[in-house]
């Protein structure tokens, strides 16, 4: 999170930490507060151990993101905060940038606690723009700049009819089947063409614009390479009248995570099963919100109750407002201008398809836009056991970052777009 | 298994056993060989013990059916024969019925080596009826005899979509999601009335018959009772048009047995699964056979074949073919005079919604009926692991059987319906 002079606020360390999340902030007088000496103790998981280099073929091996953990575990939560630290040690610091740094925990599962601390810590965490180490590029030469995530919303449904399974024989016929009327109530809620079919669903998302195909074409997404190549996907299938990335980027999609019920083991087993159950998980895009959706799915599933049985609906926490960035940002043409420099060519304007709850809440709470600026490559198999950072891309993270402080500092001068000087040392 | 002197066949015990069932055979002349020294050795599974007499409250608990093993540890499997043993002790013989006397051990798995041993000793096992100890009562002073068990039809139902479960945020819009294809697939086998989909499921059903009303108006089912009381139903329910013995006894049904895909743990796991399964079961009535419902299953899910996955349709082995005894049947009426005596009162007809393979096959391969006399209770928990008999039952039945055997001797010297001498010594 990054602050010009213009915004000045408090600086030292807050008062205020929770097991899960530590924050730091520096000015260009005071010691960073980013080494790890100066981490708060954590509860380190059996088996995880602080991110080491482990050089293999130019590859460095991370360990994946402990969630219960405020270590700096995942790359894109080391480079940021160390380009920092080696703008302030490397070349006297900053001279007129206020850097606020804060480090949340809870990302995979959503952020359930970040926009509570938000709001209580608002005034200390005042800022003009924010930005996120958490994303990647296309590849080392084609940079990109992520305009927005999709939001989510999750639900499990669960269907009984009956006290115990029983015998398909002596009742099969004279009472409802839930894993029937699961399948079908979840069949209800798609039609023949892939879209959803819960009424009011795409009410509140955006249509495509020119600008959006335009940055679509400029992606040059090779769908057989990514679908069939990538993941083992029969084809490509989706919402029919849009394309891959249209689905991917700007469509809401409605997922059923995973059903259960009755006998799945080996075998048959002739019972009429007493419950099924079914998780669904929505990805949302701007302009929808979690609550909303999970209240239209409420009124599908009222709707379309099934008869003979009892349906319950529950909802997960799983839950993070959609994020979009404006192109117009001032940021986001200094940060193209550094990738160009950095990676050797103009980026790209992608989205993501999947979550990172905090930019939202910062849109929402603190009113401030982030720009994601972040290097990791597609194979770095985030989340995977061996997931792995690219350590020509670390450097390359590294630079990017210096240069970009170092551009914005030139703000506090000359304002956006004036002159800059460039005092990497990476 | 019982046959007339009028129709002759070879006695003593066959040359042929697998190792799952087992035959004895007997004539007036002969030792009966129905006594539990007399079985053959048996792959006694851990912690199975034969039939043992534990007398709780004037009921008696009796292990249950153990597949593997061709000991007589159910009920039934035992009062027929000790009644067969006790006529020939107690009274000196039968004087003209010549009694066969087959176990087989794979009832509970569908009987699969059945037909080809009915097939491979038609001769030696011709007779002109035969007696099924499987079944039983409506109560202990409302008697009831089965004119028919429905048959057996399952599938097994793969949808597979991604060489693996991928990030639902990445991926998910752009591929089928495999849990949901099944989930279509699925619901479109059934109407919205309750009744299967699939084209051709009940071209070959009978229509129910004025008899057969007036069999469920004798029964005096109490829907309320059964199935809200007995198994917890939140209410009946099936195949519009029907009531619920109708459903049961006269109408085939199409189960969904169980249903497995993705994540169904704790929480949430945003993925798109890359495959899912589901087991279903057909109970059919005549003249269903479950090879052409296969068929038809299979022709349903090749005409709404998902997009963008592949379909795996796999046989389970799970095939019967349904039973249906004529009502004009002698044995029939001689059971019933029987029944009415031991038990006070005139016996119902009623049917069954289960599968006894044996019965159909013994109608096909060998050309004869079978009246099942059997004398279970509906709160004797077949298959349970606290599965009982109530004694007054079981000397019922085996009071009943001697009778029946008795009256049916009596037909060497008069015929179907003439007189009989009661010799029960029971």
């Amino acid at each position: 999170m990054t602050s010009s002079p213009r915004n000045p606020s408090t600086s030292g360390p807050p008062g205020h930490s929770t097991p899960r999340s530590g924050t730091a902030s520096c000015t260009a007088a005071a010691r960073p507060t980013t080494r790890e000496a100066s981490w708060p103790p954590c509860r380190r998981a059996a088996g995880w151990r602080p991110h080491r280099m482990r050089r293999a073929g130019g590859q460095c091996g991370a360990c994946c993101c402990d969630v219960r953990c405020a270590e700096p575990s995942r790359r894109g939560h080391c480079d940021a905060p160390q380009a920092v630290e080696a703008v302030l040690r490397g070349g006297g610091g900053l001279r007129a940038l206020n850097v606020k740094v804060l480090i949340e925990g809870e990302e995979e599962v959503l952020s359930p606690h970040l926009e509570d601390f938000l709001a209580a810590h608002a005034s200390l965490l005042a800022a003009d723009f924010a930005l996120s180490a958490d994303g990647g590029q296309v590849g080392e030469g084609r940079p990109s700049l992520t305009l927005g995530y999709r939001g989510a919303a999750g639900i499990e449904v669960q269907v009984g009819a009956l006290a115990r399974d029983v015998h398909s024989g002596m009742y099969g016929g004279a009472v409802q089947n839930p894993v029937r009327a699961l399948a079908q109530l979840l069949g209800s809620m798609f039609n023949a063409d892939g879209s959803v079919a819960v009424r009011g669903f795409y009410d509140r998302v955006r249509p495509i614009t020119q600008a959006d195909r335009d940055d679509i074409l400029a992606y040059n997404y090779d769908e057989d390479e990514e679908l069939k190549g990538g993941v083992g996907a029969v084809e490509a299938y989706g919402e029919e009248g849009f394309s891959s990335l249209e689905r991917l980027w700007l469509r809401p999609t409605l997922e059923i995570v995973g059903f259960k019920g009755g006998h799945t083991g080996e075998g048959m087993k002739t019972i009429v099963p007493a419950t099924a159950v079914a998780k669904l998980a929505a990805r949302l895009v701007a302009d929808q919100r979690p609550g909303e959706v999970v209240a239209l799915l409420e009124a599908h599933i009222a709707a379309h109750h099934p008869p003979a049985c009892n349906v319950t609906v529950r909802e997960l926490g799983f839950a993070a407002n959609p994020y979009s960035l404006d192109r117009a940002s001032p940021v986001l043409a200094t940060a193209a201008e550094v990738l160009r420099e950095v990676l050797g060519a103009a980026p790209v304007h992608d989205r993501c398809g999947a979550t990172i709850p905090a930019l939202a809440a910062f849109q929402t709470l603190l009113g401030i836009d982030t720009v994601p600026f972040a290097f990791a490559l597609p194979g770095d198999g985030p989340h995977a056991p061996d997931e792995r950072v690219k350590l020509s891309m670390f450097h390359k993270g590294r630079e990017a970052y210096v240069r970009l402080l170092h551009r914005l500092d030139g703000w506090g001068e000359s304002g956006p777009g004036g002159p800059a000087e460039d005092r990497s040392e990476l």
